[in-house]
């Protein structure tokens, strides 16, 4: 089933995102051509306080063309590890330190057309901690109890993937 | 919180995906730039057959650098509604139209830098019907119970985006 890439040609080499366009040759032998995103990949973290409740950002996503509810979520630097990034990213998009934080899995949010992976965690034991937004980010911090959270999900207000694939895999885990 | 958009630059035309560099207006009254794919949109469907079991598809998949699990889904095609082209991507992929269909939602996948939206559906009273693949997908069909696919996604088997999203809205919904 795999595609053998036979040539890549570079598009684009943004702040964020590269754009390839390669030619493959099918398993059938046929040619075809795919368009790749090149994403550094990201993280994105279930941040429970002490209540139980989620904390959760809104932010205007131009690509949506409104402001989405999502969990805190961030880019990877190069070389950064993962939970290392999600610790930094919560810190910054919420101004709390996780005393606990676990893995919970990953997602290819498109792979048909992207690379980008998104490491999920889930944190706990919240310590209060400095703020530091990204120069370009206008975020507005949230809190939402997790019941609260599933209602907006099946009500369609919140609409981002990671945050339902995130939200969804805690509910789970926490049984509610 | 907006932007507004100052100016654009097209940057990439393609098959699938075009990419747009965006001059904005931040709220402070600052300029930044964003990175932007415009992508159609998509539908992706969970699909239970007479069982109970989901309907799955195996591909290559570019971007991952291997083979995925996935619910059946593809890009809408200019002009097509979601809910016909959640029914003509069902067909496609695993050769069963719904007898019944439902929405259930939908995702953002990368609102940060991606304009797609993917329409999730659940289909029930699956009636076998012609398969029609594009002619650059290689895809296998599966079928996993809902169960299976629940234990799939907390190890890490099953790491596609709107398929976690589409199974986990499932489960719930069906009380899974």
């Amino acid at each position: 089933m795999e595609e053998k890439i036979l040539s890549t040609q570079q598009i684009y080499n943004g702040r964020i995102v590269k754009l390839e366009l390669h030619e493959v040759e099918l398993p059938n032998g046929q040619h075809s051509k795919r368009e790749l995103v090149r994403h550094p990949g990201a993280v994105a973290i279930v941040a429970l306080d002490k209540n139980g409740d989620v904390l959760m950002v809104r932010q205007f996503r131009l690509a949506a063309g409104k402001v989405l509810l999502e969990i805190p979520a961030g880019t990877l630097n190069p070389d950064e590890a993962p939970l290392d990034c999600a610790v930094r990213e919560l810190q910054e998009e919420t101004g709390y330190k996780p005393g606990e934080i676990e893995p919970m899995g990953g997602i290819f949010v498109a792979p048909g057309y992207t690379t980008e992976f998104i490491h999920l965690f889930m944190a706990t034991d919240l310590i209060e901690s400095k703020l530091a937004l990204d120069e370009d980010e206008f975020i507005e911090l949230d809190r939402v109890s997790m019941k609260d959270a599933l209602t907006r999900i099946e009500s369609g207000e919140i609409i981002d993937g990671k945050t339902i694939s995130g939200l969804l895999r805690a509910a789970r885990k926490l049984g509610v």
